[in-house]
């Protein structure tokens, strides 16, 4: 059966930048939506953002653009900004989905932009909800988790590398479009959706508990690279590798105790310290002394007969490895796992592409598409959603409102 | 106007744990779904997750189940996993919709389920791919993350505190629903959709250019707390507090030259270095050169001073602030931030609870209502879905199948 997406016939005008509106709109397109991304001529604030290849092609702008359409505007004239406010309001039962990350005022203004179609759901992602200037890099610090990152010894704040509450947001973009779209379905009601990154990271600290433990006077400490309230760390092991070990769940736990033959020493030491090591909570507890045990039964063997013990037990753990061991020799992260494709992406050359990893068994997972170039789909948007013809779209190459792709 | 919720009338059963799957049911329940957990009796897995109280209530688990009705049945037992089964396939339109992530086999098997709903939409969260062991503390250090992060001097990995990957795979879940049941309303057709934490993971290191730098040979380096690509980095004040200062617009650049009135200084130095520093690429290989001057800048004044001077530029930067700060004294923090509401949670007492972060201008953002007591609506649920009349929800109590929830 050939996938047409599970989304296929929604139509999704994208107006964006850097991670995470993008990645809310590239979520939709690898369903299958006809998700139109209009740039402004010559790329916007994210066309160059890193990693780049050696001639400048941005890996992040190609990463987070995949199976998307490409409309470059002048949008700093006002002809520009009225095309692409009529794509935004073009007809269609399954379109008039817009979402951005640029402030709502002027030409993106809700009720201005809803005078060209009263059912508009627009989804404006902002920093903060005051609509100040926050990224995940300022969210995060004030958050507190840089001061619960990191060895336990440290009092230097550790950011993090992945910028998880952008990642987070995209997802909710997704979300909060495909919830409004089905409140339309029913009530025929467009609205607009406003959620800012920083209520998302609120939201989550809350949520996990972090707030309210704090609220309580036991804000949580730094503990290095341990799992918090159950036991879990890393160990090194006989030749230098470095292994993550979890003990969370019942089973977990016991799975442990049998691939390293210590359970009548964790018997033993639940008597000893007075505490049923059967409960998560007392591991964590235990854990200094837990881990001792585990950490010398590591530590006398090589990486190869750790794995062999755990796997034989089916113990939750995983070996640290850096991303270059990640893409070199991990059959997870290449086309045996089928959420992988190899494809050509223009400007860059052969990458490993990734589709959507819900894997919709019913109606089919979309292989991964490119992303296209700069404002590939120009032409063809214009004359498909607004009727521009040739001749048409030729006066506005001429008086530089639109440009012709290179070809790719 | 009373918010009645963005997807009101849709209903989900979820048999779950912990934080991906849990989160996806929430993420729908707080947007007006009327989202049915079902555990087995005195809860699951994830019950006593910590933090917990000095009671041993779990934050945790009353942080991530806000908004659902609890059914809690005796799941050990025939009878109770064929009430489970006939809850998930409970007729009506807007239902048929479940959310799990324990193994697919047995009762949970699709094909099995399916015979009492053939247009079910069950969604499956797994570890990795394969049905293996693999929670956000083992994909993480898989994935490469721990080696990229922390000091640049030091060679330890560093996990990461926030489960990122539960907690983007959890809005995925949310997603993965919603985009079915469209596909469902236009087809008819039900389906099972699988999803893996390690797939999420795998895909957004692809997504974000991580996979494809290391593949072409210039796997990512640890840069501490330092932005890649751009100027961004944490800096010491004169009176010791920290900070985190972004420049990875242009806007924001310039705001960081106005704010200090290094703006000459960074001219020569771009001349010096032969870099135009209006590039963002230039500004991270200048990352060393900039920062010695921003620092010497910061490090000359106390907090409120560089505060002063950058709100008043527009400089996008924060403060380093402990989880304890946030909730003792960040107004964002608190229910001057309309997302929150003081509410009172069973087992716990007064909470600060947040809503969902998208806030649905048109038809109203719900505020957060408390997770339920564990099994508090398994008679109710019983009667609404299945027809259960008190004699017979008594005759079920008697033999164990159901319990009687504890007066909250």
């Amino acid at each position: 059966m050939a996938a047409t997406g599970v989304l296929s016939g929604m139509r999704v005008v994208e107006a964006a930048a850097f991670v995470a509106a993008p990645l809310g709109g590239m979520t939709l397109a690898q369903m299958g939506a006809d998700v139109i991304r209009i740039d402004t001529l010559g790329g916007g604030l994210d066309y160059r953002r890193w990693p780049v290849t050696d001639d400048d092609t941005s890996l992040f702008w190609t990463g987070l653009n995949k199976s998307k359409r490409s409309v470059a505007l002048d949008l700093s004239s006002q002809e520009g900004r009225e095309l692409a406010m009529a794509l935004i309001c073009a007809p269609g039962p399954d379109a008039g989905l817009f979402v951005t990350n640029f402030p709502p005022r002027g030409w993106l203004d809700y009720d201005r932009l809803r005078a060209g179609r009263s059912d508009l759901i627009q989804l404006t992602l902002q920093g903060d909800r005051h609509g100040g200037s926050a990224v995940d890099y300022t969210v995060n610090p004030r958050l507190g988790v840089p001061a619960m990152t990191g060895p336990a010894s440290s009092g230097e704040p550790v950011n993090h590398v992945l910028p998880a509450w952008d990642l987070i947001t995209g997802q909710m973009v997704a979300v909060g479009l495909l919830a409004a779209e089905r409140h339309r379905g029913r009530t025929g009601q467009g609205q607009h959706i406003k959620l800012s990154l920083q209520d998302v990271g609120l939201a989550v600290m809350a949520h996990l508990g972090f707030i309210e433990e704090a609220r309580r006077g036991q804000p949580r400490a730094r503990h290095g690279n341990e799992l918090f309230g159950a036991f879990g760390r890393d160990f090194r092991c006989a030749d230098g590798e470095r292994v993550m070990v979890v003990g969370l769940t019942g089973k977990q736990w016991r799975a442990i105790a049998d691939a390293t033959g210590l359970g009548a020493e964790f018997d033993a030491l639940g008597r000893q310290l007075g505490l049923d090591l059967a409960q998560e909570g007392n591991r964590f507890r235990a854990r200094r002394e837990i881990g001792e045990r585990v950490g010398a039964w590591i530590a006398a063997r090589p990486l190869a007969a750790v794995a062999q013990a755990f796997d034989a037990q089916g113990v939750c753990w995983t070996r640290y490895q850096g991303i270059e061991q990640l893409v070199n020799s991990d059959p997870e992260c290449s086309p045996a796992n089928p959420m992988f494709s190899t494809l050509h992406q223009p400007g860059v050359g052969e990458v490993l592409a990734p589709g959507i990893p819900l894997d919709f068994q019913g109606s089919g997972r979309l292989p991964a598409q490119p992303a296209p170039v700069l404002g590939q789909h120009t032409e063809e948007v214009l004359a498909q959603l607004l009727g521009l013809d040739t001749a048409q779209f030729g006066r506005l190459a001429e008086r530089g409102v639109v440009a012709r792709p290179p070809v790719g």
